[in-house]
């Protein structure tokens, strides 16, 4: 159970999906002995022919390896596929996709069944960024330290890795807050798509200057950031509430005239004018973060 | 009325708000001779020490040089602003914000007014960008090319300039389109930062992770473009729409479980949803933009 424990080139992977399977083959390209398994045996397979070792059950596959790493479905599919495990003094790393609270109750779980140590992670990176320092991908970990600490050049391999912290739920929640954010850019990029249809502007061309503008306007996060720090909502404001409202009503009937729904921008909007109604001009949109807490 | 009609050393600008008053002061700084009329007189004040003329009126400044700019609070404000003034043989450019329709709605009118040449315009900027051409900030050009052709130099002061085509609407529909993305990507990132509320993360350091993610991110943008060119919407996808609308009952559930409305980001998975449940798994996000056409 102490650190020695860990062999970190000796590695179990469970679940073997097109992230699973991009992971394990990271690590058998590195030359890691690699223990696969998959519900559906033949996703094994292809491993098997590169090298890795196929189990026929869940529980010989972590009896194979002091670190088990699982990326399946969902949270309930790591319950299922390890009930019949022995989990006693294995370090387990949890690549399955989840809630923070998923990902605390799971650490708990593993705890109780004798796991030595545990790690959730968050993958900021699809498939094809696997193996692929120069994509840019990388992984959250959050949990045990001394865990990330000792197996991070294993953790390393599939893409880089950062550590959030202790709370085992943290990294799920850094995750969640980066791909709600792209949800949110996603939804404001579909809508300037669809108010540039039916012009004879090329979709490429308008997409480069979509990206120089997202990209320049990224940083506004900073200022965000600042004001949360400072209480003060009004610091460093160069295009105050009143004028973004005022702003807002261009931007909605521009979308009438051109036939497109507002739906993806109006939720913000009113919430903008709900915070301007509220008595803060001067802010920028700030405040907005105060008015989504239930 | 032909080119050389246009000193372009000799403007008016009409209209001395944070923005007018900034891009003014850009051309006087520049050495552009400048008249300039606010109909809160007092406004020009500070620009006739530096060098300006202040007019007594609308008509009086229009009077005084080839090239009217105007950047007044909204539309009806420039046909109230030059209702006594002579626009014969004038070139008028239009930086109020404003819709397409506006904008050429305004551009018949001038050429109603007798005016030469229109030019509509939409800026990509904040006052403290104007005259910073580090900055980055830039203005949309659209309507008369053989106008932005030679006042090109002139307009080139305050910010960058950008011509979209002879069609007048199409700076603001330009504008119009990155504001609307914008919008979405804050309301993401006020999302996100409310996600993170509560925990020990601090913001500044969350908001590092931030922007790094979203300008990674969006590159998304030139796939989106790539498939409405070729009206494919798998083309090149690595996260398909299937896999998106899984991932975002977890976004969903995160939020309930920190005390997040998720009001900002379900009108988007909810339109993922419905492209998803109409057939089209192996697709990105990019069917949603037909969905918002009314």
């Amino acid at each position: 159970m102490d650190g020695m424990s860990t062999d970190t080139k000796k590695i179990t992977m469970l679940g073997l999906g097109a992230m699973g399977a991009a992971v394990a083959r990271s690590w058998l390209s590195a030359g890691y002995e690699l223990t696969v398994w998959n519900r559906t045996a033949s996703r094994a397979e292809p491993l098997a022919a590169e090298g890795a070792k196929a189990a026929a059950s869940a529980a010989e596959a972590v009896a194979a390896s002091p670190l088990v790493v699982v990326c399946l479905l969902d949270d309930a599919s790591v319950e299922e596929a390890l009930a019949d495990a022995d989990l006693t003094g294995k370090d387990l790393v949890n690549l399955t996709t989840g809630t923070p609270e998923q990902a605390r109750a799971r650490a708990a779980w593993a705890a109780g069944r004798g796991a030595a140590r545990y790690l959730d992670g968050g993958i900021m990176a699809v498939p094809p960024m696997i193996g692929v320092p120069e994509s840019g991908g990388y992984v959250f970990y959050s949990g045990s330290g001394e865990l990330f600490e000792e197996a991070q050049k294993a953790l390393s391999v599939p893409a880089g890795a950062r550590y959030v912290g202790e709370d085992p739920g943290s990294a799920a929640l850094h995750d969640v807050a980066l791909l709600s954010a792209m949800t949110g850019m996603f939804a404001g990029v579909s809508h300037a798509f669809a108010l540039m249809r039916g012009t004879d502007v090329p979709p490429s061309g308008f997409a480069a200057l979509l990206v120089e503008w997202l990209t320049a306007m990224a940083g506004y996060t900073h200022g965000v950031a600042a004001q949360l720090e400072s209480g003060d909502y009004t610091l460093g404001v160069t295009s105050n509430l009143a004028m973004m409202v005022q702003g807002n009503a261009t931007l909605l009937r521009t979308a009438e005239e051109r036939g497109v729904s507002a739906e993806l921008i109006t939720p913000f909007t009113a919430l903008m004018e709900r915070r301007l109604a509220d008595g803060h001009p001067d802010e920028g949109t700030t405040g907005v973060i105060d008015l989504l807490r239930s």
